[in-house]
C-alpha cells in the first residue's frame, strides 16, 4: 500500500491561489517560448556574470582582513553556523546612510533569505493572536498575501488610487477593523514604483501616513525593491527616511539591485521592545528567533557575495547601479512610448505613467483572465500578468473591480528593442478581442 | 512619540523557551570564554577553507557544461530567480541511491536553505487545521519544536527508550490523539544517533515503525543529519530506505557532511498527492508553493557551492567524508573513555553509549539547569547542554523527568586532546555539588 494523499487534506497555502496564478503564468511562458513577455518582473540578466563571484567573495574576505580578523575567524564566519541576523548589518546601516538618508542602528538590521523571509518573519511576529490583521495595499504584490495565508494571519484590504495608497483610506481602514474588534497590527505598502500597479505616493501622502501610522497604532512595512529605479534623479524619500517615530520596519532586497541569485534581503527594525522583566531591546534582535526557527540564518556564503559588491561599490548602490538605472528608465520610456503609439487616441485604453520601476498597468476593453492569456500567448505571441490576480477573493466581486479588465505590463526583463514588438502585438489581441468601440 | 512594544505582545514563537533557552547558552559560552565546552554542537572547523569556494564554483560550472547548458543558461541557474525546489535534485536523488540506497525520483527532492526550512515547509504543508498535529520523540530537537510553535502546530511527545523510539509506543500515542478526536499527521524522529540522546533504532524496530505508521496513518519525517557518523562501517538503513509505501518524508542536511555556511539542506517526499479534479503530482512538488512563500528559492549561489562538492566527490559524501567520519569516531571514543576514567564506579552517574554521531546523555546527581550551568562555566570552566531544553513543558513536571538532571555533552566541535580535561572538569563540578554518595 503506497500513500495517496489528498490535496485537499493539505494546508490551504499548498493552493496558494496567487501561487497557482503564478504558476500557470510560468507554464503559459514555457508552452509559448516564442512569445514576447510582458509578464517576467525578473531583473534583466547581464549586469553581472558568474565570473564574478569569486571577485565579490576575495573583496568581502579581504575587508574582514581589514576588520582584523583572523584567518580562523574568516573561515568561520563564511562556513560556520554564523549569527542568526546575519553578518552584514554594518555594511547595510551604512548603505542605508548613503543611498537613503536612513539613519539606523547595525543591530537593527536583520538579514534575510531574500525578501520574502523578511516578510514571514516581520508578520510572524507582529500578528500574535487570531484577532491580529494586517493590512496591505490592494492591488497586492502576491508576496505578502502568500506569507500571510501561510501563517494564518487575515490581511485587510487597502485600495490604492492613482497616488499610491491615500492615508485617508488607510484611517478608515484601520478604524473599521478596531470597532470590529479586532487588532490591525500593520501595514504593508510598496510606495515608490509598486508592483503591480507601478504607483508611487507623493511625499506629502508619505508623511501624512506616518500620522496616520502613529494615530491609528499600526506599524508600516515598506518594502522598497524598486527604489534606485526612478525615471529621474528627484528624490523620493522612503517612509524609514521620513520616520521620526520608529513606525516603520523597512524590507530591502538586493535581488534588482545586485543579483537575485544570492537570495539576500533585509529587515530594518529598530523598534524598542519592552519585556515584562523591564528589559529592553531592538525589534530586529527579538524577531531573531523567529528567524532562526525558519532558516537557522542567511547563508553566510551568499552574505559574502553581497558583502563583495557593498565593499567594492562603497556602500552605495546607487553610486554603481547607474547602468542598470538607466537601462531601466530606458525600458520603461520605450514601453510608456509604446503605448502611445499603439494606443494614443482609442477611448477604450488607458495606463498609468509610472514615475519609474519595472511596472505599469493597462485598461483594457476585455476580461484579462487566464483564458485571455493563454490565446495571447498562442496566437498573438505576448504575454502579460492579469491584475486580477493581485486582488483578494471578495475584490473580483466588485463590479468592473478587482482587475478583472487589466493587465500588469513589466519591463524589466526584456532587451528593449523587443518591447516596442511585444506592444503591437498587444494591440493586436485588443483590437480583434476587444469590445466594439 | 517613538514606538515601543511589549514583547508580550508579540508571536508567542519570539518568546520561544527553547530558543531562549540556546540563546542562554551562547551567552554563557560567550561570558566564559575560556570553558572547555561540551555544549557546542556544531561539526569541527577544519574540513573546509574559503579557499576551496572558488573551486566548488567553478566543479559546479564545469557540470553545467558537461550537461550542455550554454554560458548563458549557466550565468541564468547562478544568478537568476531559479526553480523553487532548486537544481540539485539530480544530483542529490544520486547521492541518496550511492550513499543510503534510497531510491527516489528527483523531482520528489526540494532543495532548502538548511534543513531548518524543510522542516517548517513539511510541517506546513501537512497541517492543514487546528486538529492536524505532529508527534515527535521526546527529547526533542529544539528546531522541530520551535517551527511548530511558529506555525502554531501542537507537538505530541513520543517518549523515547534506551534503543530511541518504540514503535508500540508511538501506536499508543497516535491512537489516544485520534480518540481525542484529532489527526496525527506526522512523527518527528532522527532514528541514527539523534540529537539530543545519542540514541539510534534498531533495524527491527526501524521495520516496526514503518508497519505502525501504515496502520496508524502516519507519515513520517525522518531527520538525518548524522548519518554518516556510526562508530563502525555496520550499515544502518535509513527508515526511507525501508520504506516500500512511501511513508517517510526524508529530511537532509549538509551542514555535517559538508559544512554548515552553504545553509543548503533538502526535503525527499516521493508520495503522491491527488487533486480534486483528479491530477495526480509528487508532495515535493506540491509543497513547492509553500517553499516560495518562506525564501522562493534556495540561494543558487550557494546550491552551486554544494553541487561542486558533490560533483567532485562523485555524489557519494560518505566516500570523500571519510576523514570526517573518522575525526568524529576519535571524538566521541575519547568522550566515552574519558567517561569511564571519571565516572566509572560511581553510581549517581550513568551515561549511554551511542554507537555514533556527535552527542552522549550523562544523568547527573545534581539540577542540570541554567543556574548549575553558569556556576559550571564560571568555577570549573567547563559547559554543557541541560537535557531539559529538549523536554516540552508539561514533561518538566513528572518526578524525576523532563531531563532536569541530565546533560547533553557534545564532542563534535572540540579538538580531541581537550575532550579528556573536559570531562575533568566535569567530575570536579559533580564531586562538589552533587548529591552525597
Amino acid at each position: 500500500m503506497t500513500v495517496e494523499l489528498a490535496r485537499g487534506d493539505l494546508h490551504a497555502s499548498v493552493s496558494d491561489p496567487e501561487s497557482a496564478a503564478m504558476n500557470f503564468l510560468n507554464e503559459v511562458a514555457a508552452r509559448f517560448p516564442d512569445a514576447i513577455s510582458l509578464a517576467a518582473g525578473r531583473p534583466y540578466d547581464g549586469f553581472h556574470t558568474t565570473d564574478d563571484l569569486d571577485r565579490y567573495l576575495h573583496s568581502y574576505l579581504a575587508h574582514l582582513e581589514g576588520l582584523g580578523l583572523t584567518p580562523e575567524q574568516r573561515q568561520r564566519q563564511l562556513l560556520q553556523y554564523g549569527r542568526t541576523n546575519g553578518h552584514l548589518g554594518a555594511l547595510i546601516a551604512r548603505m542605508l546612510v548613503v543611498d537613503e538618508g536612513i539613519e539606523v542602528p547595525e543591530r537593527a538590521v536583520m538579514v534575510t533569505s531574500g525578501c520574502q523571509e523578511a516578510l514571514v518573519v516581520a508578520l510572524r511576529g507582529l500578528c500574535a493572536g487570531p484577532g491580529d490583521v494586517v493590512l496591505a495595499v490592494e492591488p497586492c504584490y502576491v508576496g505578502l498575501t502568500g506569507a500571510a495565508r501561510l501563517l494564518g494571519v487575515e490581511v485587510v484590504p487597502v485600495p490604492e488610487s492613482a497616488d499610491g495608497l491615500d492615508p485617508e483610506t488607510v484611517a478608515r481602514v484601520a478604524a473599521a477593523v478596531r470597532a470590529a474588534g479586532r487588532r490591525p497590527r500593520a501595514l504593508y505598502v510598496v510606495p515608490s514604483f509598486a508592483n503591480p500597479s507601478g504607483t508611487s505616493m507623493p511625499v506629502a501622502a508619505r508623511r501624512r501616513l506616518l500620522d496616520v501610522a502613529a494615530e491609528a497604532d499600526l506599524l508600516i512595512l515598506e518594502d522598497d525593491p524598486y527604489g534606485l529605479f526612478g525615471l529621474d534623479d528627484q528624490p523620493r524619500p522612503t517612509l524609514k527616511a521620513l520616520d521620526t517615530g520608529q513606525r516603520v520596519l523597512y524590507l530591502g532586497s538586493f535581488a534588482k539591485s545586485c543579483f537575485p541569485g544570492a537570495r539576500v534581503g533585509f529587515l530594518v527594525a529598530d523598534q524598542t521592545v519592552v519585556g515584562a522583566d523591564g528589559t529592553r531591546s531592538l525589534l530586529a534582535e527579538e524577531l531573531s528567533t523567529v528567524k532562526s526557527l525558519l532558516t537557522v540564518n542567511t547563508s553566510p556564503v551568499a552574505q559574502a557575495v553581497i558583502g563583495g559588491i557593498l565593499v567594492e561599490a562603497g556602500c552605495s548602490l546607487r553610486a554603481v547601479g547607474k547602468e542598470k538605472t538607466a537601462f531601466y528608465r530606458h525600458n520603461l520610456r520605450t514601453l510608456l512610448a509604446a503605448l502611445t503609439t499603439s494606443f494614443a487616441g482609442d477611448p477604450r485604453v488607458r495606463w498609468n505613467a509610472p514615475a519609474g520601476g519595472f511596472f505599469a498597468v493597462l485598461d483594457v476593453p476585455l476580461t484579462a483572465d487566464e483564458a485571455m492569456l493563454e490565446r495571447s500567448g498562442r496566437d498573438y505571441g505576448v504575454l502579460w500578468t492579469p491584475m486580477s490576480f493581485f486582488y483578494g477573493p471578495g475584490s473580483g466581486e466588485r463590479p468592473g473591480g478587482g482587475g478583472r479588465r487589466a493587465i500588469r505590463l513589466s519591463c524589466s526583463a526584456l532587451a528593449p528593442e523587443r518591447i516596442g514588438e511585444g506592444v503591437r502585438r498587444l494591440a493586436a489581441l485588443v483590437r480583434d478581442r476587444g469590445d466594439p468601440r
